[in-house]
């Protein structure tokens, strides 16, 4: 298969992610293909809603280019959906104007459970990987390819609560009140992520992101037990090798805290995404050398007039100092709402100030 | 005044946040008075709105005093909200139904700051004072009453959003593009409040808790800037001694890491919130001896059943571990759908299995 590959042009960002030298810090923003881009908003009518962009391939390829066309980016990300998992399983997904996703069949009792399906990542999950065949190909070895998922908890949020949740009471009642349940689904859920990670290196993926967006709504305990251990075994099981090439992987669960980037920092993964909440210095300190760091501009600072995102680009650069493995990223996806010239401003700086670190 | 006003038959609250030695740990809930309780809903649907009932000192002595009739609390808080102050400042408040609360004229010019009215505790929010007044007549004694207000940041997020937000697009805009102009709004605010508390406790409040919801929004510098700094002030000019005795101030950021628990534990706060993201044996050790700490069982535990809500008390207890300093709550405020009897079953665990750790 790596034959027929064409050479990687611009492999910062699997250099950093392996805490190798690199001669600037490399830079994608996470959602970089999104709606706060007009093209993108263009191809997503053309589609007619955004599961159907998610689940064609052509078009999905088309958003997933956009802002390498645009920007100085050093990867792209597939255009997809953390809930394509559910999706799959038949739990009924559809993605309502303004209100989110919403699951008409979630997941409550051990016989939701059991019925859930074994998916077949070239089956029912194909588009996904049609997509990744397709921009791997257009791509042609300008810069690599990061495939992703959702960790089991946070897609497991969205299968038993049948959506989006501020309170998680569904899952929350049964992670209290019959753990063993929620563990059953953790594991089918989990093993299904593993398959559709390693499907998608199969494809072409060549670096890896699990998004944990609310492992944070966790105690300590909880998350160690219910999100930490299952993103452990996908760490342990996935492929982290194609053409030859480490597929590097990042975990990120939004809203760690100290105790959690220390246990993180020990699953193997290698590399974290830091929100902006917490100092990249700080981060260092915590999961120690070998591991690099993804991150974290607020991306609410893409709000302020350009100077002032500058000034914030130099903070988030100083604040993980010298050395390499770093990512430059925002602490979460960029806003709907951000003037596409502001991502260019983040994005310039970056290329701009971040050589001095290297040095 | 301190004459007039009966002795304190239950003043578990007040030696626990001043790391006294108590027999069992003081517990109350945040937002006890409130949807949860039918009896609240009764009273609201009389006062024909949220805002009506905040204003109206009888009908807020009621609602106050209802979770004290059903449950054994140590603690009464007066029921009134964060938005008090704006309101005041006739910033155009109005709860709409589902939605949270709007500000028809938010503040995002210097005019706009320069505009703002400077307060008379006892004369626009009058109101609030009498309801303090009567609350602390009503309860003749029974558990100590608590005053409170929100953080400057925390206010400003809604007098510059002019609502809720989740990306908090104007007033970043601002921290990151004007920060002078946002300091000279977070100064006015910190005014207002500092003379806000001091009035309660002149009202008859015993405590005073400070709700910094959104701090954990920030970066780490931009906390320590613009919602740190000014919780500092109130600490340092708020009124502590009332009636010969030490009134207790509470300090809460709601989403605190590490860095923010050891930066609070400078400020001279008598006791910190913590939210059930950070671990009470660590929030321990990160604040050291002599501060207090109030929290922190998950409020969705309270969507399990009873059973399982005392195992969660038992492991939050345990957290602290042995001696004085803990109020037990929990990390957050009580959800609108939790049925009162889990309550009941979290309040009875607290009685039954704390007095082990302060034998």
């Amino acid at each position: 298969m790596s034959s027929s590959r064409p050479a990687l042009r611009n492999d910062l960002l699997l250099r950093a992610l392996c805490s190798q030298p690199t001669p600037r810090t490399p830079l994608w923003m996470m959602r970089q293909a999104g709606r706060y881009l007009p093209e993108y908003r263009t191809t997503r009518a053309r589609a007619g809603s955004f599961l159907k962009l998610c689940m064609n391939p052509e078009l999905a390829c088309e958003v997933t280019l956009q802002p390498l066309e645009r920007y100085r980016l050093d990867a792209a990300i597939l255009f997809s959906d953390i809930l394509t998992i559910p999706h799959a399983m038949n739990l009924g997904l559809e993605f309502e104007a303004g209100e989110g996703p919403k699951l008409d069949r979630p997941v409550r009792t051990a016989a939701d459970v059991a019925a859930l399906p074994t998916l077949d990542p070239e089956g029912e999950l194909r588009y996904v990987m049609d997509a990744v065949r397709l921009i791997r190909r257009e791509l042609a070895g300008q810069v690599p390819l990061i495939g992703f998922a959702g960790s089991p908890w946070t897609v497991g949020t969205y299968c038993v609560e049948g959506g989006s949740s501020k309170t998680f009471s569904h899952i929350k009642a049964m992670l209290y009140g019959d753990p063993r349940l929620l563990h059953s689904l953790l594991e089918r859920l989990t093993r299904a992520t593993i398959d559709y990670l390693n499907a998608q290196v199969e494809a072409g993926a060549q670096a890896l992101m699990v998004f944990d967006t609310w492992g944070g709504a966790l105690t300590p305990a909880a998350y160690a037990e219910f999100s930490l251990a299952y993103m452990q075994q996908i760490a342990s099981a996935v492929r982290r090798e194609a053409d030859g090439r480490r597929v590097p992987l990042v975990l990120f669960t939004k809203g760690a805290g100290a105790t959690t980037f220390a246990a993180l920092a020990r699953t193997g993964a290698d590399a974290l995404g830091v929100d902006w909440t917490t100092d990249l210095a700080e981060a260092r300190r915590l999961v120690g050398p070998g591991i690099a760091l993804q991150g974290n501009l607020d991306p609410s600072v893409l709000y302020a007039p350009p100077a002032a995102i500058r000034t914030e680009v130099a903070r988030v650069l100083a604040s993980y100092g010298r050395g390499h493995g770093h990512v430059f990223n925002l602490g979460h996806g960029i806003h709907p709402d951000v003037p596409p010239e502001h991502a260019a401003a983040m994005i310039e700086a970056v290329h701009e100030l971040s050589p001095a670190y290297h040095e």
